[in-house]
């Protein structure tokens, strides 16, 4: 089907919201490949790590405090808080803290976020259910699907015109992992997706606010309520996705229906999720990488006279800040970046703290180094090469960074990112356990896991 | 400022939120007219009473049964029901179950049924903080103040392109009187609203469904929850309504924004608010209203031989099903519509029955009526002329049908289409002193109105 970039309705788009609520509900539970299931492992370890660590913000807090004016039962847990409530409050809070830190999963082909609203909706629900740690993967690769598959069809012109795509698709994939866990049949499923077809969340005119995060956990939320609607009987729109005035054609003017069923139940986009290395904008890792690189070669910043960093003028344009003042300067700062990577040899939310960013020995690394653009090199590359007082020059090229599809981190940098946000909320020997359940989740007990994401002799 | 229907952004989009913002948490209390003020309360009642009626409606029932699984602390009432749930939970339900019926309050202007998000958030939100009826009166007027500028700001290009708009711009009113009852400053109103702003609840393609309700029913819940937020610090965008990537410029490509401040503070758009006195579309009203009159002047049913009906080619058109076989049919039926007028001298959900509308005598008396189109007939007129056996004529002229801003129900018919509906929930006598509290209410304790919306003695 061609791609329909007017603004007059299709009146014959194919039953995409049949077509997706029948693959949730009738899909056999791990029906892909191993390295599909270890891709949904290391998305859900590094989504549950990114909520643990957030924990203490003041976006959390805030939103646990107003949520406790409400009164909620405990039915369900906090990632990193002692803290009860409702599941459905559960599922939003968790969807703001994992995202928080702007340090969770990236769908690269449509920038979603995707299991900030799935897996914050779908643990919730889980343990309130007492659901089983297959169950519960097997909700998240489903809803994923659902979310991204949503995504490419609608992206880029939804995501131009000012929506936050994270929220605005992620209420479809929780609703579909919630319907799956409260085993829904298609027809349920359906209306599940429907009545969260009437809630897309996010305005991207709320980036920088705690509004941001927001978006995953309102669409974990919703796309939770949705099932629990459906699964009381609740109806919607059986064509709520692509009827002419059914939320795809409301939200956008381009979708390509073909992206729903493309390889459904074959190829599984929870494959092609990404996660940071770094605490900042995407296109400051290249730069980031090779000065880890060169702190791996012996580089010292004492050693260095000069530092030549050759990028593609998109990066300067975009993070060129020479003289951060606070660690969110910091983020815009691609000097900062490549001192955080010389001096710590990692750019994780510690690097980004306002007395780190400010500190002299940084300040005077930052000011040695020169960064030169070269259209040559793509923007998901970067060059540097370190000068020496002794004469000596050091080179590193990085055509991938870490964390790209091309040079995914490995389970291990992975570990350590979680081990990074989490031992100040969990303590170390928690968080070892903990990381160690997430690896086991599919096979073990979703019990014991949970008791891990609570802090208790810490 | 000229109205923009261009695509391209508005960078110079004066500050609306702000502005709305100041006039939620700045203007006095009951600064407005005695008429205004009178408005407020036919509004409030109207609402209640279709609330109350839709208690035990499958689709109240679905959604409590739902939120029932989250456990909810007794915080707030539901209109008609004895359970008691938390507050942003009741104000979902009341919200839905005051659309169920399509009965409620029509801000001509927009479309918008700006009662059902705002009234159901600050009712919830009064009960739990203790509120007067003077705080929650205040709230009403002004939260419906924010939703139906905004939607002047948008209507129609924002309508017509598929969204409920009674969702997408209620979250806002609910958010700005929930604002007003927990006296929230400026500076917190204006993130109460942005907040909301990222979250537009509803889909045309929804009617129809349940969905269509839970619209204004979810808007109720996601303007007290942006609310709550606010209060706790949660931030948003000072810019979130008009800035490029916000909610007005991204849900719609019409905006006129002189329609915020125009006449703000001075003239309240809740007077603008009209009630339905039949529970069907708006296009039918002027034939009904012409047959209850025929009844009024004695007409009876056998005496008549032949009812000519003059209306427009619309109310053919969208109303012309000559055969209903059920309720839902019933009310796309100006015949049916014309049989409970003359039989019943009323066309309330009860006329809407199944069986009702399959009963024998009105199936007789509907064929008597030959509907003809004229097209100079105003689509808010109707012309209806009785030919009795006796050889004697009956003719009604309607040019403003009952209902209508010209000619709108008085307080005895609000207070009938009140018990009307009801009645069978609460009991006439305890429904009598509803509709008594509520017309004290701004004077009145709203802790003794709250003890009335709860089924007692009956």
């Amino acid at each position: 089907m061609a791609i329909n970039t007017q603004v007059t309705a299709d009146h014959h788009a194919p039953a995409v919201t049949h077509t997706l609520a029948q693959f949730v509900a009738t899909h056999p539970s791990k029906g892909w490949s191993d390295a599909v299931e270890h891709d949904a492992l290391r998305t859900f370890l590094n989504w549950l790590g990114c909520a643990v660590g957030a924990a203490h913000h003041e976006s959390t807090q805030a939103a646990l405090a107003a949520v406790q004016m409400l009164e909620p039962a405990p039915q369900a847990g906090i990632a990193g808080l002692r803290a009860r409530v409702d599941m459905a409050s559960a599922a939003m809070i968790n969807g703001i803290s994992s995202h928080t830190f702007d340090f969770d999963d990236t769908h690269l082909k449509t920038i979603i976020h995707p299991a900030g609203p799935v897996a914050s909706a779908a643990m919730a629900l889980a343990e309130h259910l007492g659901s089983s740690g297959r169950e519960l993967i097997d909700a998240l690769v489903l809803g994923i699907d659902v979310s991204c598959r949503v995504g490419n069809c609608v992206y880029p012109e939804h995501y131009d015109r000012g929506w936050h795509i994270t929220g605005t698709t992620g209420m479809l994939g929780a609703a579909a992992a919630c319907s799956r866990l409260l085993k829904l049949d298609t027809h349920a499923t359906q209306m599940a997706l429907g009545i969260a077809a009437s809630q897309p969340i996010g305005l991207r005119e709320q980036f920088g606010t705690m509004t941001k995060p927001f978006h995953p956990g309102g669409a974990a939320r919703a796309g939770l309520m949705s099932a629990l609607l459906a699964s009381k009987g609740f109806t919607a729109s059986p064509r709520a996705l692509e009827a002419p005035r059914g939320l795809i054609q409301v939200f956008s003017t381009k979708y390509d229906w073909s992206e729903i069923d493309k390889g459904l139940g074959q190829s599984f986009e929870i494959s092609l999720n990404t996660f940071k290395p770094f605490a900042c904008g995407i296109v400051i890792h290249p730069s980031i990488d090779a000065c880890v690189q060169l702190k791996a070669r012996g580089v010292k910043p004492e050693d260095i006279e000069r530092l030549e960093l050759r990028v593609h003028s998109l990066v300067l344009e975009l993070t060129g800040k020479k003289e951060p003042q606070d660690g969110l300067q910091g983020k815009f700062s691609v000097y900062h970046g490549c001192c955080a990577g010389l001096i710590f040899g990692r750019a994780g939310e510690e690097e980004y703290a306002d007395d780190i960013v400010t500190r002299e020995d940084l300040q005077v690394l930052r000011r040695k180094i020169v960064a030169i653009v070269d259209d040559s090199i793509h923007e998901a590359s970067a060059d540097v090469t370190a000068h020496l007082h002794s004469g000596e020059q050091v080179h590193i090229r990085v055509e991938h960074a870490v964390g790209s599809l091309e040079n995914p981190m490995t389970d291990a940098l992975l570990e350590q990112k979680f081990h990074n946000l989490s031992d100040a909320v969990l303590g170390q020997a928690q968080t070892a356990s903990l990381i160690k359940a997430c690896w086991s989740l599919a096979a073990g007990d979703l019990k014991s896991l949970l008791q891990l994401i609570v802090p208790t002799s810490h």
